[in-house]
């Protein structure tokens, strides 16, 4: 089976022009099948406002009513994902932007409105590979946005980092996929002001630990909880830091498995 | 070779929302492989005012600076694109959505500044339809948005009309295309005023006697030089007319050939 990179980028690389474009002319010298994974929350969030649009987070996740629904359609799949690829054509990686709705590839449900009403927000149920997979294997670069829909004909704005671990899920039957989280930390820290004190691997059972012991808290547990999912649905490896990791293998950053 | 139809929607359907559903709920029933095309003007401007960017037009045509042509790729290629291919796929219809920029579909250059600065206007020069025939040939509708790339990052504006001609024409080459340009007339008309004053066939020749004799004005006229640009390079035949056209071939419309 053929390696690919699932890459998942965040807001410190999205929200800052020169970062994005820095970064994707050295993501399209990366070898071998890759996807490409985006939110855009600032981006969304200064539009919104712009518009007079009230933006609402309730812990750490936005509202999303049907205003904000389109302003995150218009940003995620319309500016920022078709820079994204813009620029990645400038660099001879073919890229084709995606929704879930495209190919009709992530298909998710509206989160139940109790405990909290999130609005159009989706959780994902089902990956259709096969389009994605087509592409890729005709030297395609697929670039997904945080966008899914529920083939009924409603697009539900949905966590990027879970569209990253469904998508690296999906496409584990026909690829050794590696996924790829960058954000603004080289990793996993034990301490959040230290960028030097890295956990450069975490098993299931040290996650438990850390829990435990609180070393990581709130803001990285849906993150790691999507990676451990990822790597019990047939994901090969799972890593989290800068994007410098992407480039250096041997640049410190978090690895996760299993065992 | 198999038959494909490129279809044009324009403003007329695309800003009414019960009109497009119900366009695409017919849409999606067409037998055989299709295509869709779409720009999204009035939806653009209105946009553009909210957010308080002047809307200038010349000679029919927008003037796009680098702030319009923000809001256009966040209306066409996020809005209006991810809409129709999440109704689409609600007709159990495979939908992606394209720019230009995706699978490097169609390259443009900024047209000259002189006469008129159009800004962020594009003027086709290449269609590579391998992805988009890749697709198709895999059950998928290509779902088109008036977008182009430089191929070195820049998306540019580009006519709606001239994007169905140009996608007709670079499928020619695998496929025996038949264009259609919706719109809200019922045809070419010879009195604008009257809806059953359509010319039912037009060639070369009663064009160029149909513009002499003033018949056909201005607003037509590039719609028809596209038309006529389709069928010298391949394209099968072209149609001009309401939807109506699409679902029931004895439906009186405007046809064009060469001879």
């Amino acid at each position: 089976m053929k390696t690919i990179k699932i890459v998942k980028i965040g807001g410190n690389i999205i929200n800052n022009e020169k970062a994005l474009h820095s970064f994707l002319a050295d993501f399209a010298e990366l070898k071998g099948p890759k996807v490409l994974v985006h939110g855009g929350g600032k981006l969304a969030s200064e539009m919104a406002t712009k518009l007079n649009i009230p933006v609402t987070m309730i812990e750490g996740r936005r509202v999303t009513d049907a205003q904000t629904l389109d302003v995150i359609t218009m940003v995620y799949a319309g500016k920022i994902n078709k820079q994204i690829v813009a620029q990645l054509q400038a660099h001879n990686t073919n890229a084709v932007g995606f929704t879930g709705a495209d190919g009709n590839t992530i298909v998710s449900v509206k989160r139940p409105a109790k405990p909290i009403d999130y609005g159009f927000a989706g959780d994902v149920i089902t990956v259709n590979p096969e389009i994605p997979t087509l592409l890729i294997n005709n030297d395609v670069t697929p670039v997904f946005c945080a966008i899914t829909h529920t083939k009924n004909g409603q697009l539900l704005n949905t966590n990027a980092d879970t569209i990253a671990s469904e998508i690296a899920i999906g496409l584990s039957n026909n690829f050794a996929t590696e996924l790829y989280y960058c954000f603004e930390k080289p990793g996993v820290l034990t301490d959040v002001e230290n960028d030097d004190s890295v956990i450069e691997h975490i098993n299931i059972e040290s996650y438990r630990k850390l829990k435990a012991d609180g070393v990581i808290f709130e803001g990285m547990l849906p993150k790691l909880d999507n990676c451990f999912h990822a790597l019990k649905n047939k994901v090969k490896t799972v890593h989290i830091g800068s994007t410098a990791m992407l480039f250096n293998s041997k640049n410190k950053h978090t690895s996760l498995q299993l065992l």
